[in-house]
C-alpha cells in the first residue's frame, strides 16, 4: 500500500476507540459471538474510489482472521452499483467496523473524485491541479494520498520542506530579492522557494531573483497570460485564489503550470458508498 | 470552554506537528525572533462562527505570552467583514500558527453554519436536526461540538452509549419484539433503544415493544405523516435517509421529532475566514 | 470479544512497558530463549471469572506464536481449583507475562464477582445493580465491562452521554423544573436526564418536569417506598448513597429500579488466581 | 511534588478524556461559563491522606487560573471532617473535575491508609512492610507513591531493576547456587538478587550463594524464626504469602526484615472523601 | 525558538519519564521540597552551543516557576569555562532535571560543533555541507535542527518530500531517463528529483533527463572535477560516500555543490558541558 | 528477544513515521507494488553486532509476510563482509525500511562494539565496565540493551531504582553519615545506595556509614589503589570521571570493581553496515 501503514493503523485505532468505546451495546448483546456473516461495500455514485485497503484494514484490525476480496483498487473509476470489497468473518466484527470503514472510504473517495474532476477539466492544457495545506488535523497524510490517487498533485507537505514567501516575509527581509537571497543561503538544496506575487512587477522581481515557483495570487486569466509570457519558462507558475469550477478551464488555458485548490481537502463531499451485511 | 480542553490541546498539537514539523523554513529564516506583530481573523462569509477559542489556542500553545481579544463567540452570527479575534505577539508565531488556526475555525464554522441553516429550515415545526456518527477519524468531539454550536442536536456519540437495532440485530434476535426485550434486560437505565423501521407494520411492532426511538428509514413525507399519527407520542420518531435541502421542510412538517443529517459532518464546506498579519 | 480490542491492547502494552521496562533480568539471563514450557491459570477462590481473554492477550502480544486453550469464559462461575486457561509457548514469555496477566484477570474477576454478589442479593425484586463513574484513571472501559460481565448494569459512561442534575445545576437554572426544561431543549434525543432529589417534594417536582430518572439520595428504605408509590412508574427511580451489604436487600424491596454501588469499581478486592509454569 | 509531574499530568488527562469526552452536557448547558464558585474536599473517614496535589492538578489542568489552598499534605493523618483542599474558580470547572479528582485522591488515600495501618502493626519489630508488583495497568507509579506516602516501603519497581529467582529460573540454571552465580556475572552492581525459598535447606543454599535477599515463601512464623536464626544477618529476609491482618504481627515478631503485602495495591478500599461546591 | 516547541516538549517528557520514573529516591528523600537553589550550565570545551532553550525547557516543564538567564544562544561560539544558562528555583527540580538537560544540550552541541567544523573546512569553495537521513529514531527533528544551527544544511527530511533515485528504482523503471520522466509526471512541483550516479555516463544521462540534483557516489575528487565540468551548472552536484576529514577539502575544491556527511548525525560526539548546583 | 518487544515496536513505528511520512515518492511511484526482491545486511567493519532482530522488525512491521534468515545473533562477533540477515519480500518494503533498519542496527552495533572493546581492555582485572544515565531521549532501553549485549554492565536505570548521593544531597542531609542513615530508613530493601566521594576521608565516612557502592570521582589510579586497600571489600568501588582509552587499563588495575563510561551511550560511533537490495 502506498499510504504509510503505520500512520493508517494509528488513525483507524483512534477512530475505533471513538466509535466503539468499550463495547457495542447493540451488537455485543444481540449478535452471537460465533455468528459468521459476509459483507460488501458498494458504490452508490460514479467517481474514483480511494480507501479500499483502508476500509478493509478496519476489519482486519478488529479481527485478523477476517477474509476478503478486493474488487476495486484505489484510483479505479467506479460506477453506481459496483462492488468494491467483499468480506467474510464474524457478523459482530462486520457490524462494529461498518461505520468507521465507511467514514474513511467515503471521505477518501470524495477527495479522489473531486481531484479527478478538476484534473480532467484542465486536461490538454499545461496545467496540473495541486492540493494545499488546508487539511484537517491529523488527516493530512490521508488527504494528500487521496488527492494523488485522484490524479492531482501534492503541493508542499508542510512548513519545513519548502519555502513560501508571503508579504510578511518579504517585508521583514527588505524586498523580494533580499528575501530570496537570504533564504537561498540557508535552506538545503532539496528545498524549493516559492514567492507570492500580486502584480507583474513583483513577478519580474521574483524571476530575476530566481524563485523556483511564483504564485500568481488572485490574478485574472488575462493577467496570468501576460505572466506566462513574461516568465517564458524561467520559473514554475502557480495560480491560486478565487478559482471556481467555472473559471478553472480559463485559468488553465492561460498557460500556468499549477493551479492549487484548497477545496480539494477543506470542503470535501463524501462519496456515497454503502455496506451490506448478511 | 465547552469543548474539552484536553482533547482540543491534543488535536492542535497533532496539527502543529503535521504542519510545522521541525521548523518553518520561511519564517524561521527570515522573520527576526523578537519581531512583534498583530493579527486578526476576519469572516469572509455570512454564517455562524465556531472555533474562535480553538483558533486562539493554536497561538497560545505556540507561545503562551500571545495576547488576544475575542470579538465573536462560538455560536454568534457573523457577516462578511466581521473581525472575530485579534492577536498580538511574535510575528513568527502568528505566521506559524495561521494555517492550523484557519483549518480549525473554517471547518468548525462550516459545520455550525450548515447546522444552523438546517435548524432554521425546520423552525416552527416539531422537528429538530441531529447529527450522526458519520464523522472523520479523531474529529468526532470537534464535529459534534460544532453541530451543537450551530443549533442542531447531537445524536448518540458512539456504539456504547445508546442502542440502534438494524436488520442484522433484529434477525439475530428473532424479530423486533424479541430484540428489544433481550436488549432491555441487559442495557443500563441510561441507555435508550432505537429501532430502524421501513414499514408501518415494523413501526407498530416497535411501538408495542416500547422502543424509545423509532427511525423511519427512507420513508416519504406522506408515509411519515401516517407514522406520526400511529405513534401518537408513544415514541420519538426519527426521519433518516435521502433527505435533501428541498425535501427537508416537508419532512419536518410530517410531524417527526428528529431529522438526522449525515452531511453535517461528512460533507463539510469550509467557512471562509482570512487571517491578516502585520 | 466484547471489550474493545484496541483499548485492551493499548492497556496491556502500557502494563508491559511498566513491568518489563527494557528486559527481565532474571528471566532473560537465566532462561534459554528457545526453552518451551506450559502454563495454566487456576482459580483460588469461588466467583465469576472475567478477563480470561485479556490475560491471554498478554502472552500473544509478547509472542504471537503462543498456543492456548480457553477453559472458562468471561462470566462463567468458577470454583477453587478450576483451571481457566492453559498456555504453551516460550518459557521466557510465560514468565515475563505472568504478573501482568494476573493483575488484569484478578482485578476484573474481583469486580465481576462483587457485581454478581450484589445482583444476587436483589434477585426477585424490581431492582438492578448499577455501577458509577467512580473508576480508576484509564480503567473505566475495563471496569465497566467487568461489572456487566458479573451481571450488574452500567450507569452512564461519562459526562457527555447523559445528564445528571445536582444542586449546583438546579440552583444555577432556578429550580428543578427550569433546569429540566432548559436542558431538554438542548440535549439530543438519545440523552436521558436524571435529577438528584433528597425529599419527596423534590421528587414530585422532578416527576412533573418529566425527568427520565430520579435519584433518591441517601433516603431510608421507608422513604423510598413512599417515593415508589408517588412515582407510580412515571420515572425510573435510582437509590444511591450509604447502601451497605446489610441494607441492600431492604433497599431493593422498597421497589426502586436501580441501586448504584460505587464500591463495585472504587474498592475492588482482587480475585485470587494463580499461574503455574512448567 | 514527589510523584513525577509528567506522569501525573498524563494520567489525569487520560482520566479527563474518559470522563468528560467532548463536553459535560449537564454543566455546560446549565452553568453560565463565567459563574464563579468555591469548593472544598473533606475527609469522611480517618486515615492518611494522599493525592492532595493530584486532586488539585485536575482543576488547574482544566483551568490554570483556578485558585486553591492546600490544607493537608500527602502523608498527613486526617480525621472525619477535616478539610483537605479548598478551591476557587469557575463553577463549571469545579463540577467537571470533581469526579476525576475524587477518584484519584480516594484511591491514593486508601492505599496510604492501608500501608500505614500495616506499618503500625509491625512497629517495634525489625520488620518493614513492602508493596509488590501486583498493581493496576498504568497506575504503578501512583500506587507505589501512595504506599511510600503511607509509611511502607517500595519493593522492586519492575523486572529490570532487580532479580527474583523463582523455581523456573532455578531449575533452568541447575540449582540455586548455579543460578545466583550465573546471574551475578551478568547483572550490574546496582541490581540486587532475591531468591524464593520454601525450605530451610533452600535458605541455607541461598545464603551460601550470597543472595542479597531471601524470600520465605508461605512459611509459618515458627519456621521463619528458625530462618532468622540460621541467617544471622547474612541476607535480608522477606516474608511473603498467606499473611493476614491476624498473623501479621506474629510474622513480624519472627525477626524477618520485610513483609510484602500484595493487597496494598491489588485490593484497595477507597478512602471516603467528599467535595462540596458552592 | 526555531525548533518546534510541541515536538520538543514531547521529547523532553519522554526523557523525564525514562529518567525519573515515579520519583527520584535520592533527591525526594533528602532535599526539602521548599529548598531553593541555583544552577549554571558551563561549557567544558570549545565549539558551537545548541540546545540552550531545550535544556532550559527541562526545568520549566518540571516547575514552571523556575527562573533563568540565557547567556548563550543556539549557534553561538563558546569556549571552555563559558556559562551558558543560569537557573534559580527549587533545588530538587534542578537535581531532577540535570541529567536530562545535559543529555540534550551535549548531544545537540556535539552535532552543531561537528557541523560547524565541516562547514569551515569547505569555506571559500562552492560546496556546502549537508546532513542525511542517518538519524536516530525520534530524534530527527532535533538532529536536523542542530545541523542547521552549526552552519551546515539540511538534506531532504524524509521519503515523502523529495525523490532520490537509486539503482533499484532506475532498474524498475528501465533506465535513468525513463525513471525521471515517469517520476516527474507524478510528483508535485515542490518535489526535487535526485539521481545517484557512479559513472560520468550515468551523469550525462541524468543531466539530459533534467535531474535537479545528481549524486556522485563514491567518486574520486579527480572524477568529480570532470563531473563538474560536464555539468556546467545544469544540475546541483552532491558528493557522497567515503569522504573523511582528510579528503573533505579536496572534494570541496572539485567544485561540487553539496557534500553530505552521515556522521553528522549517526556518529555524534557529545560536547562536554557541566551543570553546577548550589 | 531480550529487548522488550512492545518498546521496540513503538520506537520503530516512530522512526517509520518520521522517515516515510505518508509515502515514499520515489519507491511508490516507480516500483510496482507486486515486485518481489531480496535484501541482505552486511557488516562493513569488525565488531559486535547488535540489533539484528530490531532491523528485521522494521520490515515485518511494514509487511508481516516478509521472509528472512537471521545469520548472526545479537552479541556475535562479526567481520567485514559477514552477512547478518537476509530478507525476501516486496521490493518496495525493502526499500522503504532500509534506512530505518540501518539507523537502528548501526547505532546498536556501535554501542555493543565499544562496550566490548572496553570490556576487553579490563579483562583479567577485577573491574567491570558499566554504562551511565547519559543516554539519548527515548533511547535508554535500546542503549542499555546494546551495552549489555557488548559485554559491559548496566548501571542503575533511572532515579527511582537506586540512590546516588551527590554533594547537594549530602549537604542538605548534614553529611554523608546522616544522608545514608536518613535514606536507608526510607528506601526499599531492593534499593542500593551509592555515594560520590572525592577524598579518602569521604570514602572512610561512606564505608562506616555502610554505603553499598562508593564512587571515586576523578581520582588518580594511585589514589584509587589506596581506596581499594582501605575499603577491603566492604563496599563496591566505582571509578568515574576523566577516564580515557589510555588510562582505562591503569584504572582497572587499581582494583576498583566498576568503571563507568558515559561515552558508551553519549558519543556513539555508528558501526558500518550496508544493505543490498536486488
Amino acid at each position: 500500500m502506498i499510504l504509510n501503514q503505520i500512520y493508517l493503523d494509528n488513525l483507524i485505532k483512534t477512530a475505533l476507540l471513538e466509535d466503539i468505546n468499550y463495547c457495542d451495546v447493540t451488537t455485543d448483546y444481540l449478535i452471537p459471538a460465533d455468528q459468521n456473516g459476509s459483507g460488501r461495500l458498494m458504490a452508490k455514485a460514479d467517481g474514483i474510489v480511494c480507501g479500499v485497503e483502508a476500509a478493509l484494514r478496519v476489519f482486519t484490525l478488529l479481527d485478523s482472521s477476517t477474509k476478503y476480496t478486493i474488487l476495486k483498487n484505489d484510483g479505479d473509476e467506479v460506477h453506481y452499483g459496483d462492488d468494491l470489497l467483499t468480506l467474510e468473518g464474524k457478523t459482530a466484527v462486520l457490524l462494529k467496523g461498518e461505520r468507521t470503514a465507511l467514514n474513511l472510504i467515503q471521505h477518501m473517495s470524495g477527495i479522489a473524485t473531486a481531484a479527478n474532476k478538476y484534473a480532467r477539466i484542465v486536461e490538454g492544457t499545461n496545467a496540473s491541479i495541486a492540493d494545499t495545506r488546508k487539511t484537517l488535523p491529523g488527516l493530512r497524510p490521508l488527504q494528500k494520498y487521496a488527492v494523488m490517487t485522484g490524479g492531482a498533485k501534492n503541493h508542499r507537505y508542510n512548513l519545513s520542506d519548502a519555502a513560501m514567501l508571503k508579504d510578511n516575509h518579504i517585508d521583514a527581509a527588505g524586498g523580494i530579492t533580499a528575501a530570496i537571497t537570504k533564504l537561498r543561503a540557508r535552506v538545503g538544496h532539496m528545498t524549493k522557494i516559492e514567492v507570492e506575487t500580486r502584480t507583474l512587477d513583483e513577478l519580474r522581481e521574483a524571476l530575476d531573483a530566481k524563485a523556483d515557483i511564483i504564485m500568481l495570487d488572485n490574478m485574472s486569466p488575462e493577467l496570468m497570460k501576460q505572466a506566462v509570457a513574461i516568465t517564458a519558462g524561467r520559473a514554475v507558475l502557480e495560480a491560486s485564489g478565487g478559482i471556481t469550477d467555472e473559471t478553472l478551464r480559463a485559468v488553465a488555458e492561460s498557460g500556468v503550470d499549477i493551479i492549487s485548490v484548497g477545496a480539494l481537502t477543506h470542503s470535501v463531499k463524501a462519496f456515497d458508498i454503502s455496506m451490506y451485511i448478511k
